[in-house]
């Protein structure tokens, strides 16, 4: 009876060691999607080809790591079958991946943006105080990302859904800038600031999906896990 | 013992028809997908505002199903613990009911650039030969989602995979139209034509990965569920 005890101790100790693991790899994507922006943000504002083409270089590790750690979450699914927390720790880590992985992607898109114009800037003049503050929000909204994972903190995700909020205005300004008859740009710089604008706004999307999931966790409620 | 097993066969009986209820839940959000696109197609190519409230009035009821078939899949994780490919199947309906409800977001999308320029087009003359093209491929993959989801056939993979990579072809054709010299657009015409490539273009990977884990969830190989 004592050695049974002693066995199941050891199973849920593993089991704890595999959650802590699976928490421990999601941060470690966030973590290096931080870097994918801040170096992408800087890329396309700057011009920067060598950090345009670090970004472009790294995201495959970055989409490698997405894929083992839903392995990892499949195999702790089938071999432990957790339930309650732990269940909605494995569920939202599988869901929470897919959006890391989209952000590393939307780095990366945005480090082409200033590969494909290198040596010119792929930021018109007169958008680049837009583009500048919506660089420093999707760079904040990923710093705040591994936090967010680590904490469970609803003040923090919070805080990510008013930075979309900013963002989201942002993207609009865009548009209206490059609809207005005052708009000289050419159809390159048109193409290049529409899409530009997208994959922040799509960005900060992302961010405010895992701050969704992480309410998620702690509440179990799926459908009230809107933080907006 | 022949009362526990009868109850054991129907514990087993009830299992079996939630895993069917999740599929052909699955199924039914494709199809609306399928309606939704199709008539985003529509309201885009022929500027048919009717059509396009419709799509964007419906996608909220597409939200919504999405999220009821994600608690079903959570709720039978935590109930009847699968494993093997009962597994896979609940794990893989999590994960693409995210993409069919984004591929449902996109036609909402496509709706929304048809609604905004109404009464004008969102197509300019020269590109609307491909546009019409790249809206039969994107309907023709929407067709083949339920397919594939029912019949778990890898040539509909593959298939869909082939108009992905058509897909990507005539998007990278409207951008060489916007960014050749001969362009004649205004600054609307090319954000909107941008905009509309690209969602189209989004559409048609979200199907993709779609196959990918039909692919999974066949194989139980993640890392090789790659069909291109």
């Amino acid at each position: 009876m004592g050695v049974s005890e002693s066995q199941e101790d050891l199973v849920r100790k593993v089991f704890q060691e595999e959650l802590a693991d699976v928490q421990q790899r999601l941060v470690g994507l966030s973590d290096e999607v931080l870097v994918a922006i801040t170096k992408a943000v800087e890329a396309f504002n700057t011009s920067n080809l060598h950090l345009a083409e670090e970004v472009i270089g790294g995201d495959e590790r970055i989409d490698d790591a997405a894929v083992d750690l839903d392995e990892l979450s499949i195999t702790i699914l089938a071999k432990q079958q957790p339930v309650a927390k732990d269940l909605r720790t494995v569920v939202s880590a599988l869901r929470m991946s897919a959006s890391i992985e989209r952000m590393g992607d939307l780095a990366g898109h945005i480090a082409q943006l200033a590969r494909y114009r290198f040596p010119e800037s792929a930021v018109p003049g007169e958008l680049r105080a837009g583009f500048q503050r919506m660089g420093e929000l999707v760079i904040d909204i990923a710093r705040k990302v591994p936090i967010l994972l680590q904490t469970e903190d609803d003040s923090v995700a919070r805080e990510i859904t008013a930075q979309d909020d900013e963002i989201d205005t942002l993207h609009q300004a865009v548009f209206d800038t490059v609809l207005a008859p005052s708009w000289k740009g050419s159809p390159a710089d048109t193409v290049d600031v529409t899409l530009a604008s997208r994959y922040h706004e799509r960005f900060a999307d992302h961010a405010v999906l895992i701050a969704q999931k992480v309410v998620y966790l702690e509440t179990g409620d799926w459908k009230d896990s809107s933080i907006s």
